[in-house]
């Protein structure tokens, strides 16, 4: 692919912290016009999300607490990539851990960047199809706690439209069930 | 507002980075089931972004290069927010630096965490209405460099299918003009 036109040669980086989930880079870069600035990056290993709709019609979300935020949020089933796992043997993970939820099918719709800003985090959307319930599901991560409530589609909208729903992705989530009319 | 019934008590904080834009903490908390864990977490001021809409109907996207993602990517206009500064304000100063435009109104239709299992950030989604040229635009930040494009509804939802349009944002407002047409 060609190079942007206003591509940022780095003339400089350095590690700042190495994490378990982030790293952190501070690069110095030359800027079109020939001057050196900064840039703040975060790297991220990636995610997905998944829009599993039940049989009824009704949205999976999980009610979970948010540490960055201090707060709980509704979202749409998601987590990190693992290291070289393929997103939509993740997307099949998550879904199983968070909600013990099988889906026939995963259909990759989005694939986006959630805050290149400051972030390399690309997330990978997908909607679930022939969704199950697993006898025996595989269980979260350790310092995972998430309840599952399902709402039908003008629920959604409604929680969306009463700040309730204060999550990006969950909030493309419903939109993209009110545009497509995913419900049964 | 009442505590979340997941909510994680901190125990211990450290600040790793404390930058222009972001800090980064790792926090040691206390979850539910009595077990500590850590949690890394970046601060972001929040930010803002516009769906702003010509007369003839065209949304306006800028293109800019990425560092963080080292590409190019087609956005609505953003930015994050100075501190202290209402969100509205922010909104209305970064649709004019980045594209010499000025809105008689500026609508606030969502607000959403953009990335909340690592990151604070909050955005303010604007609808702005009454779009003019400003004759002498204020000039946008030194370390800035985006030209300005205008496309149909038809052209945006395509280059969202194309995945031409790889921001979450920007895909979430595309979707707002489809379910709203947002068309003249």
């Amino acid at each position: 692919m060609a190079q942007h036109h206003y591509y940022e040669k780095t003339i400089a980086t350095e590690k700042i912290f190495d994490g378990r989930v982030i790293k952190v880079l501070v690069d110095q870069v030359e800027l079109p016009n020939g001057a050196v600035h900064t840039r703040e990056i975060v790297k991220h290993p990636g995610a997905v999300g998944i829009i599993a709709i039940t049989e009824e019609g009704k949205l999976i979300l999980v009610d979970q607490f948010r540490k960055p935020c201090e707060c709980g949020l509704l979202e749409i089933p998601a987590g990190k990539l693992e290291k070289n796992e393929p997103p939509i043997l993740t997307a099949g993970r998550e879904l199983e851990e968070e909600t013990g939820l099988r889906a026939e099918n995963l259909e990759l719709i989005y694939t986006f960047y959630t805050a290149p800003g400051f972030c390399d985090e690309l997330f990978y959307m997908y909607l679930a199809k022939g969704i199950s319930k697993v006898e025996n599901p595989a269980s979260a991560d350790e310092d995972e706690f998430v309840d599952v409530i399902e709402v039908t589609i003008e629920e959604a909208e409604q929680l969306v439209v009463e700040g309730k729903i204060r999550d990006a992705k969950t909030i493309m989530a419903v939109q993209y069930m009110q545009l497509t009319k995913q419900v049964k």
